[in-house]
């Protein structure tokens, strides 16, 4: 179901020989500027505008789909990839409840 | 991007209790930590481990997802809305080619 | 923000020959990823560990630093430069109490 | 010397009594959506405008300073104190010409 959105957005770059510009580490830094402009909307209070929420997560959603194309990558095949990792370093029982990283559990 | 990766994602933080902990605006600073450690496989260098990026980009992309389940966001909608926008600011035969930001082309 | 701390700075870097990897732009990658180590520290809380928030602002700091003496800006004169500006943007009478965008005063 | 820098912060933001908006943990965050907008100069190329880089440097650097004197640190002091800590990290004799992280020297 991604196919949709990786195929408008391979289209969308096509049309406008935008591939030169992205290099995986051009996306990279895309995708930090974007997440950059996300947080901005939660910069002095956690109470926001969801529109501006949306609009911001859209950006970084798409560099990071644009990178995970660049290298050939299914997104969601890596979420649950990293998903089945991230399991075994956070056991249910152990983390249940708490915040604290793998090693300090 | 799809129901299987977000039903794999809320199960994994029910089974820890972690909901308590994602509020947007905590998956918002999520997301920018996790693309600076994206950013970082690329620091010094553009010649990079690809197994890095995958693993990197995924974090980027799991909490993109928990962002976009907590204000009820289809990812794949998302972006698809937002091109849509970007296309009439990005003209094809205006853009082609160039990087420049709308506002100079 | 001294000549002390930018001669320690360039001593260090002298001595491991890393200007070569010191590009404007490496280290402005640099600056984020270390800023994104930084907000890790508050990811999941605003009740931090005082020594984390320390070291990691130090990290951000240095890469200012060298950024700063990459293009010949003394950082104190930056800051002072760019407060006379922001004083405009953001008039003490219209911007006080307010933590809107100078363009929403 | 950043007494200055810092003395002109402490005015500017006291005569719009923003203090209320600067958390530790709001100033984080300012300071990686500030570095977002200094990588941004470098989105799609290193080739930049001078002038660009010092403005959003100095808004990291303000952000900076600005943390600092909340949890009542001294710029310069951290970063003599994290450079002693990164010397015993990198040796001069083992990390020159390398930018491999410490834990691959």
């Amino acid at each position: 179901m991604t196919d949709e959105a990786r195929d408008a957005l391979r289209a969308f770059v096509a049309e406008r020989d935008w591939d030169q510009f992205h290099t995986a580490e051009n996306l990279a830094k895309s995708i930090v500027i974007e997440a950059g402009e996300l947080l901005e909307v939660f910069q002095w209070s956690g109470d926001v505008d969801d529109a501006r929420v949306r609009e911001e997560l859209a950006d970084v959603l798409t560099y990071c789909l644009l990178l995970a194309d660049k290298i050939g990558a299914d997104p969601q095949a890596l979420i649950l990839e990293k998903l089945a990792t991230t399991r075994t370093k956070y056991p249910a029982d152990k983390a249940r409840g708490r915040s604290d990283k793998y090693d300090r559990l």
